[in-house]
Order: C-alpha cells, then sequence, then structure tokens
C-alpha cells in the first residue's frame, strides 16, 4: 500500500486564521487539493460556530465540496458534530479526545473517561456506511504536562479498539515534540493491540521541533500508511511565533514521491495551491519546498 | 555505537559569511561548541586566503584551539593544505571532491581523475597518526546536473577505498535535495563496498528541502553513525533566499537524546551557541528548536 496523504489545512490549518476566510476561499482550495491528487482531505468541523467561529460555514461548505475526487473527512467533538455531519452527508467522521486528562479537558471540557463515553455514543449513531476515524491527541507530548506515559496511550487505543474496532485510528503529535524513535515504538505497541481487531492507523504530525518528516517516515517504516498534514504548513504554532506548526504536505509528498513511493500527488499543482494558502492573511506557515526555486523541486 | 556529531558550523557556516569574522569570535565559538559536548568539530579550511578570505586565519584558529576537548578536523583541498594543516597540527584532515564532474570543476577546477589523484598526493603526504577523511560532495544531487547517478556515486567510493581503505569516507548531501530512501540505498550500497576496506562513514546533510533529520535518521538505520551538522543552521542557500542550509545540530540532537540516543551534547548548553552564531552579522540561519520555547527543548 503506498503512503496516504491526508491533507488537513481545511481544518486544522483555516481554525488557525483568527478571521473567518470566506466560504467560497475555503471551497475553491479544498478543490484545488482534490484537483492536485490530495486523495484524503480534513476538510473542517462540525463544531459549535461558539467555540470554533471559524468553522460555522461547515454545512454549507460540505455540501458544495461532495463531488471533489478526494475521500473527505469532518472532524466532529461529540454525537451532536457527528449527526450534524451525518445531516450534511458526510462520508468519514473523525473523533477526537486527547490522551492527555489536562489536555482533554482544557480542549473538550471532558476526561478521557467521558470522552470514550462520547465515542460510543458517536459510534452508535453511525451507520455503517460512514467510516470512523478515532484522533488521539497528545499521543506524545502535552503543552501542559510533558511526555504523555506511553501506558496511558496503550490503554486509550485498547479502548478505542474495543468500542470501535473497524476504525482508523489517529496518534497524534499534537506539540510536534515527538522524536521519531519513540514514533516507531508507540506506533509499534499500538498497532500490536489493534491487529487483533483490525484496526487502521494514521499519523498527524507537526513540525515544530524540525521532526515533522522524520516523525512521518518513523510511523512508515513500521506500517503506517495514513499521514495528516497542512499545505503550506498552515496551522503555526500558537506557543512559539515563527515556529511551524501542522507538518507540511509538499515536504512530505517530496521525501515519498522522490523516493519512489508515489503518493498520488503532483507536487507543482499541490505547490500552486500551497502559495494561495501561505497568502492567505492571518495564517501562519511553515514550508521547506515553498521556499526553494520551483524547477528544483516538481 | 552512539550517534557522533561532527559540527561544521566554524566550516561550511563561517565561509557562507562574506565578511570574514574576528578571529577571536571564531575561536571562542569553537571552544564553547566544544565545551557543550560537540566529539568532534570542522573547525575550518586550509585554502588559498584569495579563494577563501574567511579562511585566512585558519593557521592561528589551529594553534588556539589545539586543547579543545574534541577531535577536530580541518577541510584541505589539495596537497598544499593538507601540509599546511600538518604544519598546523591538525589531528584530522577532511579531503573533499564532487562526485559530479561538472560541480568538481566549479568547485575546486578539476575532473574526479584529478581529484583521485590529488588523495593520493594527500595520502602519501599524511603520517599515520593524522586521521583522513574523504568527502564526496554532491553524491546525490548537483545543483548543475540534477540527480547524480548512484554508479557514479559507487565509483567514487571504490576508487576512495581503493587509495586511502582507512579513511573515514563522507557522502554529502550537497544541496538538501536527498530524500531518505536514497540515503539509505546509497549508503547500504556504498557500505557493502567499503566494508572489504574497512573505511568508515559519514553523513553531511542539509535541510533545505526539509529532509535534514530525515535524511540523518535514514543513514542511521544503515549504519552510518558519524553526522555533520551546523549549529544554528548556519549556512544558508546561497541559490534560495530565506531556505536553510546545513541541518541544524539541535535539530538533530534534538531527536538522538529524545530518542534515548544520547550524542553526549548538552542541549541547553549547544543552544547558547548557536543563539550567539545566529547573532553574528551576515549569517543566515535556519534552525526549528531555537525559536520554541527554551523550557520545552533542553
Amino acid at each position: 500500500m503506498r503512503p496516504v496523504i491526508c491533507e488537513v489545512a481545511p481544518r486544522d490549518g483555516f481554525q488557525s486564521i483568527a478571521d473567518p476566510l470566506p466560504t467560497a476561499e475555503k471551497i475553491a482550495i479544498i478543490r484545488a487539493l482534490a484537483d492536485a491528487g490530495c486523495p484524503r482531505i480534513e476538510f473542517g468541523s462540525f463544531v459549535s460556530p461558539k467555540a470554533i467561529p471559524q468553522m460555522a460555514d461547515i454545512a454549507e461548505i460540505a455540501a458544495a465540496v461532495k463531488d471533489v475526487p478526494a475521500r473527505l473527512s469532518a472532524l466532529v467533538p461529540n454525537v451532536r458534530g457527528a449527526e450534524n455531519a451525518l445531516a450534511a452527508g458526510v462520508e468519514e467522521v473523525v473523533y477526537v479526545f486527547s490522551v492527555s486528562e489536562t489536555h482533554n479537558r482544557n480542549n473538550v471540557r471532558q476526561s478521557v473517561a467521558q470522552s470514550l463515553e462520547g465515542l460510543e455514543k458517536v459510534k452508535a449513531a453511525l451507520p455503517a456506511s460512514v467510516l470512523l476515524r478515532v484522533d488521539l491527541g497528545t499521543s506524545f507530548d502535552c503543552p501542559f504536562d510533558g511526555t504523555v506515559p506511553r501506558t496511558a496511550v496503550l490503554d486509550a487505543v485498547a479502548s478505542v479498539a474495543a468500542i470501535a474496532p473497524e476504525a482508523e485510528i489517529g496518534l497524534c503529535d499534537t506539540t510536534g515534540r515527538a522524536n521519531p524513535f519513540e514514533v516507531a515504538a508507540r506506533f509499534s505497541a499500538a498497532m500490536a493491540i489493534g491487529a487483533a481487531s483490525g484496526n487502521g492507523w494514521a499519523f498527524h504530525g507537526h513540525d515544530t521541533y524540525g521532526q515533522g518528516v522524520a516523525n512521518a517516515l518513523a510511523a512508515w517504516s513500521v506500517g503506517v500508511r495514513v499521514f495528516d498534514t497542512a499545505a503550506a504548513g498552515l496551522g503555526g504554532c500558537p506557543f512559539a511565533p515563527g515556529a511551524t506548526g501542522n507538518t507540511a504536505t509538499e515536504d512530505l509528498v517530496f521525501a515519498f514521491n522522490e523516493g519512489g513511493l508515489d503518493t498520488g500527488i503532483d507536487l507543482a499543482a499541490l505547490l500552486a495551491v500551497a502559495d494561495r494558502i501561505a497568502a492567505l492573511p492571518g495564517g501562519v506557515t511553515g514550508s521547506h519546498l515553498r521556499i526553494v526555486p520551483r524547477d528544483r523541486v516538481a
């Protein structure tokens, strides 16, 4: 199986821009990402517009992008979000909570146990035709508590695998502070648990500490085949001005495509979209490929 | 064997700064790098001051840093440079040429065959007590000719191994355009040739295309244990303003140290030196670790 890029700029990236973007611009970028060959796109979140006003137009976007040639997913924090996603015809929902209790309380105001109950409700609300992904935030490092114990991650994986044995499980390096050796070790251990249930696996990484591509390839080396990245590295790092956020899609696609593992993404077309994203007012980006001469990269 | 960092900011980095730095500042930085735990330092080049005026004070520096607690090496382009290095008491010389004929002619005005003759002369000039490293520039990509054929690199490795079976051979990603899969593949093939002769191996990488840490870890995964990096990523990329140059020492040390493979380098002390290097007027740097909150990195 070749590497599968899940483009998250429209979700993890757009929500990082304080002033909501025009809906038409969001739709155009999602379409352009699909046209560049991104096989999967996380196109937004079904969340309360009071909590994240940047996503207030999510249903409108869902209706407008239904025909794009990519597998589309949307993040949901709870069963209400899942119901709204279903009503909008979304084919894959991403339920997210954090392994770190402190981060989970800060992010979704719940304990991990409560979030697992939420997962049961979300799963019960989904028809079999809708795909489920479960993202485990802070699977390596927590901005409040530091290194997250490996046992806490494996406990969460076991709980998710028991509740949703068909789900794809994402281990998320929320802060970008994971290192490649630990990424390989945690996925190996998690996949041993998930192997019995048939769960799929994904890695969501950030490049804040310069480990983005290396961490993704460490996950690849132990069998992970799905990688979340954001074109132009949109997302930034809220606690480090100037630091990069999400691993830039173009940087990881370069590694795979040049290495003979075709992602199916046209790097020149992707870079054109990345340029458009980097030009969005208020966005913080971080990319290596975007700033080298274009004739040497694609 | 644990990973061994060879710090090259005083050579590859300082020569990238147009106006020569004060000799005392260079010496202070070399001392600080050694004090931070850098086990090896490439501290400069014995080259014509007409060609590279930034290195005109190399003999003075060599005399001043003899007692630092690190293995010190100096680059030499020819036998005259080697003789000057010997006269200065250097314990390791680094002879460099490029696998790409075009780049080699641009860089040292010689064919590869002539450079191999030069290696024979340098080797003949060295007493057994002086270590020899041979750096093969453009071992992956040439700024003029693009991808360098793997056969050309392996031919060069075989020639070097025949001439200098005791030398450490560095495969250098001069442009930063190598990808991790090719780095692993080329080292595996090169090490199979070198295995018969007992050559050591090193990887010299740049982060221009965002592959710096990933490329180094790919080399590590096939058995390479010596890595050239520059504190603060000093070096820049002459053909891409804003792009990073040498892989930042702190970014790679973070990967190894956090991954349980202690480099012996104190990251907090290293970052202090990196800050000093980044403050040098005229220097172009690129580092991830330097711009995130210091309490989260060391």
